[in-house]
């Protein structure tokens, strides 16, 4: 693929932005012949890289933290799935027209579907950041009714189980569910709590489906206990390559296969890791 | 060149952009391992490209008509070659510091250098737009003193003429001069005048030396005959790579062999036809 003046350009743009999304997404361009780039970037001033994406026509824009909520002052149109959290991943430009996505709650929402959970299931949902609120939004929007919010942060665990009209509880201490997700970054590789489990070994015992948004690993010691108890589990893993081709989708119209995601997914986790060895 | 995260690009920006510099300098960043990636851009709202190339840490801007002067309000700092015209096609970012420049100028004052031409000698430019501007304003601070520009407007000519001190005359006739510079589209391919000399014959014999600032081609009738007729030429294929290895060079802080840049040159013109025949 040589780069030309109609090449595309797609852009990620966070505070601290990581190789991922640019070697996913080029890796799918070049296999499916896109003539199109893709390149994050480092920003602080959210408003003048709106209104630079419009200007220069850049195709699309991945927005990470903490940007996600502070660009909606400059978009054209909030579609429900950004609007449903109040939220923005992912700008898409219609020449000069932006429109804004979440591509998070449409991840969320699809896995919810993808493995058929049952709205008359409770669920219990571990955390209140942005990510949380993604997932009690889609479980909410996909017709779920029992649902509690748990958090450390009193304030904001309570804010974000009364926005969507459901329960807080402080603490995990004698509960039960049929779904249990975790969306903290217990877990989380390189975290301070990376060999511990979310949830307390009898919560994952007592539950049907274990969900845990923590994406690397991808078997966190959450998803690792409820494997070995048969339970069904769904994995952050999973969370992030489909937002990664929900958004791929938005930008080109074009959705890749299972088997090229995966080998995408492989390859930009391989690059990653060199690129960061170069260092 | 694997496109990652702290790749840098670079840009340009024009009402309608051609291939010739996102091959060119593409080109030269693979053949010296540079991470960069160059591309052009159509655009229309020059403020917000300005302010998004700050946003977005975007290394470089060409940037090409209509956008040249109106850019000027949205830099830091004016440069001497880009002061000397009021004219920018080069912005350069140094972590959200925009330096502006003009590198049509610094092209031409290094080929009168280059070629010897002497300060003592009689000048006539033909032509009053943007670009002979910058070349009267080269032969003036290079030092020649004894120069007329000539031109069918006669506003746009005798405004340039008493810009920089010298005189208007509108029209050749009657006219002969040591150095003659083309600065009109005469000569150029595909346009209306493609096969006229912008010259008389007898100015062009009278002459010491006949510099046509036309690109494309390279041999204009004009510099055919001046060739014939044993004179010194310069072409404007000259300064079109010229200023686009200062631009490199500002971009990059690398400057490539004569023999490279050659090279790129070739290959660009080659891959222009090539993107146009795949329409």
């Amino acid at each position: 693929m040589i780069i030309n003046k109609d090449t595309k350009l797609c852009i990620s743009v966070s505070a601290r932005p990581s190789n991922i999304g640019t070697t996913f997404h080029n890796y799918l361009y070049q296999k499916l012949g896109l003539d199109f780039v893709y390149k994050a970037f480092q920003v602080d001033d959210i408003e003048h890289v709106v209104k630079g994406v419009r200007a220069l026509g850049i195709r699309g824009c991945s927005v990470s933290m903490p940007h996600k909520e502070t660009c909606m002052a400059f978009i054209d149109e909030l579609t429900e799935s950004a609007a449903a959290i109040q939220s923005v991943n992912t700008i898409v430009n219609d020449n000069g027209y932006l429109k804004a996505y979440n591509t998070d709650y449409i991840a969320i929402y699809k896995l919810i579907e993808k493995y058929q959970l049952d709205k008359k299931q409770s669920v219990i949902v571990l955390g209140s950041g942005g990510m949380a609120k993604a997932v009690v939004a889609a479980f909410k929007n996909a017709g779920f009714s029992q649902l509690k919010v748990c958090a450390r942060n009193a304030e904001t665990g309570s804010n974000l189980a009364a926005l969507y009209g459901f329960e807080y509880i402080p603490s995990l201490n004698g509960q039960t569910a049929d779904i249990i997700v975790n969306v903290t970054p217990i877990g989380m590789q390189g975290g301070s709590e990376e060999n511990m489990l979310s949830f307390p070994e009898t919560m994952i015992q007592a539950a049907h489906t274990v969900f845990d948004v923590v994406a690397m690993p991808a078997e966190t010691p959450l998803i690792k206990t409820a494997q070995k108890l048969g339970k069904q589990t769904i994995s952050g893993a999973e969370v992030i390559v489909l937002q990664a081709v929900e958004q791929f989708a938005l930008y080109t119209h074009q959705r890749p296969s299972d088997e090229l995601v995966q080998e995408a997914g492989e390859y930009s986790r391989q690059m990653v890791l060199q690129l960061q060895q170069q260092k």
